[in-house]
């Protein structure tokens, strides 16, 4: 019955701050060159991202991340040539989501397990090439998720017709909640749990990926404990 | 590797024609009639539908039952009480594309394999109740699938909140054809092998569970044959 999925309810999840994690380009122009360059010297871009059910009075809901009050995203990132995904998705979900190590080590002391549990990969979106939707309003100016918008425009979830060499992949995979968990979450951003009804059919406040997790989930059977 | 599957080119596959298979019901209203008096008398219905994946030229495309030149459907039904969802969707599969029993007679004596290979559900899809939109052009017209247009939009990929006692469950499964195969359509249909950029983000023209075909199918990894 691999198709059936305890989740856990919000309550039992902590969830404290920790230092802000800000943009790694200080402009989409800036950005579209590194991802250009990275494409150049490593090829196609690898990235694993976490969808983390949990359920709030008996409907599944997502943990997603919200920067500067606006935009959404699942927490994951990009993976160095070479390494493993399901490795490289624990620790960016780490990087993203664990306690500072102080605590982590105390809570190794006291035998407390804070591994994360990869289950299904869920989907890949692929993305064709780097040139990117630029926003025509704001004039230049940079703001994280501007550009994360607009990337979302054009990737598909499948390769296109005519793409022998996509630039990147994206997997997103269903994380397994254990029963408690304590999360921090990066001072800039805030981390919310949407529920499943508030991102179906609405592509238009969250991008066609998110929306579309209703979908990926529709096959699991949930158990609210 | 059960993410990774192989599909056989369009070309492979040959089509014929048998006899039509019109509508169960007169009227719209008789339809709701019935689907409410079955759900007093049965419990929630069980509908399978098969999502039947070739490829053109390296691009997967989805074989689809079109209509009055208009409407889409998958091939599939709804289950008799207690029956066996996958042994069920084989027969709607029979029933709906195999080839008239004489001709399937000659495949068994001569060896050929005409069973289905039923995968993975990809999804699952709810109908909290009968209500059922109902069209305000054609003043009561009867149409086979304007009523199917109505009611793909009182479905959710997830029960919705508060929803206690669904009227139907509707689950999708990946069909894995075989490398050739004999298909029989029904006069008043045709079967049509759509793409999936064709079927990807547009709603407006297959529906909301036939255009996220393309996000549930995206977890694969297909090999062209």
């Amino acid at each position: 019955m691999s198709n059936t999925i305890a989740l856990y309810p919000l309550s039992n999840f902590t969830f404290s701050t920790k230092e802000a994690q800000p943009e790694e380009d200080p402009s989409v122009s800036a950005r579209l060159q590194r991802l250009q360059n990275n494409y150049e010297d490593f090829g196609m871009r690898r990235t694993v991202e976490g969808i983390l059910v949990v359920h709030d009075h008996g409907h599944p809901h997502i943990l997603m991340l919200q920067i500067a009050n606006a935009f959404f995203k699942l927490p994951g990132d990009y993976l160095k040539p070479g390494e493993d995904e399901i490795d490289g998705l624990k620790k960016r979900l780490d990087d993203r989501l664990a306690p500072p190590s102080n605590s982590q080590q105390f809570d190794q002391n006291h035998g407390i397990d804070n591994d994360w549990e990869i289950g299904d990969c869920l989907a890949q979106w692929w993305r064709p090439n780097f040139e990117t939707f630029m926003p025509s309003i704001g004039s230049g100016t940079y703001h994280g998720f501007t550009l994360y918008g607009g990337r979302r425009s054009i990737s598909y979830p499948f390769i296109p017709a005519h793409i022998t060499k996509p630039k990147e992949c994206k997997k997103l995979f269903l994380v397994q909640m254990p029963e408690r968990k304590v999360l921090a979450v990066p001072k800039n951003m805030k981390l919310l749990a949407i529920p499943l009804f508030e991102l179906y059919d609405n592509a238009a406040r969250y991008g066609p990926q998110l929306s579309a997790i209703p979908h990926l989930l529709s096959r699991y059977n949930f158990i609210y404990l």
